[in-house]
């Protein structure tokens, strides 16, 4: 007989997390999360799902029937979406102005379908134009964008010129809204955007596991007629229509602490008023922005495409990005990131999500941020950035 | 803008989960997962990771590296095991004896696989001769069974010998394990299972969300060395070896909570002790076996393949199984569930895993039972059962 491993309790450190998630998650849902289960058929159940989906709606500003949590994180909400609705011999539109981009492609080819490219600069939002060129030029069947690119922090505009473009060529709309849902500007129904994906542990401040999805009747339709069944078992809609749907039939078991603190989190959002608290985002974000200009720092964004949600900030001359993340974590307990792909050791990247969207920790983030450079040698006015952040509440 | 919806505080009914699942959660493991979440890719978490993994080979008695939680619930763990082992071209072997195995053919299909099936009734176990009369026909490159069926509440017996066909014919052996896992002896080395995925909301009694796998180096071998990525992105095996495996790259966001919840759960499993734990499920679901029996019922699968943690108990004649399940959850707030596919209506399905494997609850259920089928006009002995547990403790 072996000896069992001799594992301590759990004790992890006491961390503020304004990286580009999780975010910080609000007590109340955590308190939720220790609620002991009830089973996945109870109709106790069952009616906790109805109101789960009721709130999504509201948070996503759509009719949807069909808006649920998948049962995973960000990344699978991602995948049923493109997954269902990309078929064997499709053609899917993606965007290359940031790392989930490149995910959608390889989503779609594994779907089997082929991926054409519309392209931008990392840290650009897509031009409406250049997505007409490419639909005349491809005739894709599927487009898919980021609203809130996590990994440039730049938002994209004009969204429903990009989809009546789609439209007027009878392709659907896939948004990539894992940093926006719950934090920034976000109407899914009147932009026309037909599937959008997200995930909770951004601006819904909620632990990842249960991952937000709607599609439109269109976008169901497609899903509900292909020819040969999703490449997926697990992410198939038409088989989770059975569970979601009124028929209730068992698919797989639903993860039921995600979803009690999913619907916490998004009960939060429903008292906040969603307008509010995209308002509360911006106005929260905008004070930290203010913080790290006024300390001698850039964002990446141009203003026109900055994303309150994820603060891309460019990391000054002299500086390594890693010294300052870690001294921050070691220092002050305190979590930012830094770029990926194109963007790798150019910025850091800020997040101000949910919970995390507060007077509190942006105060904490700019006089610590601050005191980071300034630690590593950098030109930075340490006590402007503070100040800036004081003026603007 | 729209009034926001109006959804009360959760509060859930507090029940008794005696059913095929989620069982009841240890109190530890809610507690953990109220903990404030660091990030994914925090050095706290990745030691967490590490303790998590050492856990789940202790649980699964084996000393594969590649030991994980996968992020969903039990099916995606099902999922990532054989989208990953089956390519296209390949052949996989699966039982008709339950539920499961059904399962295993969709998805085997769906990673573009050809499926044959080896055949026994449902309720009972395979037999080694007919798998490998089965191997001799079809020569399958991968072959899958249940060790611990859910539907049917029997065991697979003999499972070093149904290894051993699969070995000797260059095949590669995938166990169902949701049902057994931390309940039920199971030796994954010793018995040369190649990969096994099971579920946390069975015996380890932890909530559903990150699903235990582990493949040895035969199994990753071949997962590496395929020739088209796994169709899906979400549950690639090659691309978690970056996040679980050394080189610690995201891939995606790990459900932290339920990490945190597995964690705890598997502590639990090693504080008591593997083998003690296996003797605890079999003396405790001893007793509720010995409790229906008393009562004049009968279980499903013979003696030889009764499966401690899931109960097939036959329904008996002029009983209708809903009304009995509708009864114990409406008067007693007790989860038990009905039969699946060939034995629906035929079984009620009573699960003694986990935290839901001590006496109280035994005591209760087989109490609140020989009421409940009173109620009904069962013809049954309504003391015999609650005095045989007595004298089984």
């Amino acid at each position: 007989m072996e000896t069992p491993p001799d594992v301590d309790e759990l004790a992890p450190p006491n961390r503020t997390l304004m990286g580009p998630g999780p975010s910080p998650v609000h007590p109340r849902v955590l308190r939720a999360m220790s609620t002991p289960l009830v089973g996945h058929l109870d109709p106790s159940f069952l009616d906790i799902m109805d109101e789960t989906q009721e709130l999504l709606r509201y948070a996503f500003r759509t009719e949807n029937q069909w808006t649920i949590p998948v049962s995973g994180t960000g990344s699978a909400s991602m995948e049923a979406a493109i997954g269902n609705l990309v078929e064997p011999g499709d053609t899917m539109l993606v965007p290359t102005n940031g790392y989930f981009g490149g995910r959608m492609a390889s989503m779609a080819e594994r779907a089997g379908g082929d991926v054409v490219e519309v392209d931008a600069p990392w840290g650009e939002p897509l031009d409406p134009v250049d997505v007409q060129d490419a639909f005349d030029e491809h005739q894709p069947d599927v487009f898919g964008f980021v609203h809130a690119e996590t990994s440039t922090g730049a938002k994209q505009t004009n969204v429903p010129e990009l989809t009546d473009v789609a439209h007027s060529h009878d392709a659907l709309v896939v948004a990539d809204t894992v940093t926006s849902l719950g934090g920034v500007e976000l109407k899914v129904d009147e932009w026309g955007i037909d599937v959008a994906y997200s995930g909770p542990q951004k601006c819904l401040s909620c632990p990842p596991g249960a991952s937000p999805l709607t599609l439109n009747d269109d976008a169901m339709d497609k899903v509900l007629s292909r020819e040969e069944p999703a490449r997926s078992w697990y992410l198939d809609l038409s088989l989770l229509e059975g569970y979601w749907g009124e028929e209730r039939a068992y698919h797989h078991t639903a993860p039921i602490t995600n979803v009690y603190a999913l619907r916490e989190a998004l009960r939060l959002v429903a008292e906040e008023g969603i307008e509010e608290r995209w308002a509360r985002h911006e106005r929260v974000a905008g004070a930290l922005k203010a913080g790290v200009e006024a300390m001698g720092l850039d964002l990446n964004p141009e203003d026109d495409y900055w994303l309150p949600s994820l603060n891309a900030v460019r990391v000054p001359d002299g500086v390594t990005d890693s010294d300052v993340i870690d001294f921050l974590l070691d220092e002050y307990d305190l979590e930012i990131a830094g770029g990926l792909g194109d963007l790798s050791g150019e910025i850091f990247r800020i997040g101000c999500m949910g919970h995390g969207a507060r007077e509190k920790n942006v105060t904490f983030l700019v006089s610590a941020l601050a005191d980071a450079l300034d630690e590593q040698g950098a030109d930075v006015d340490v006590n402007a950035g503070p100040a800036a952040v004081r003026d603007a509440f």
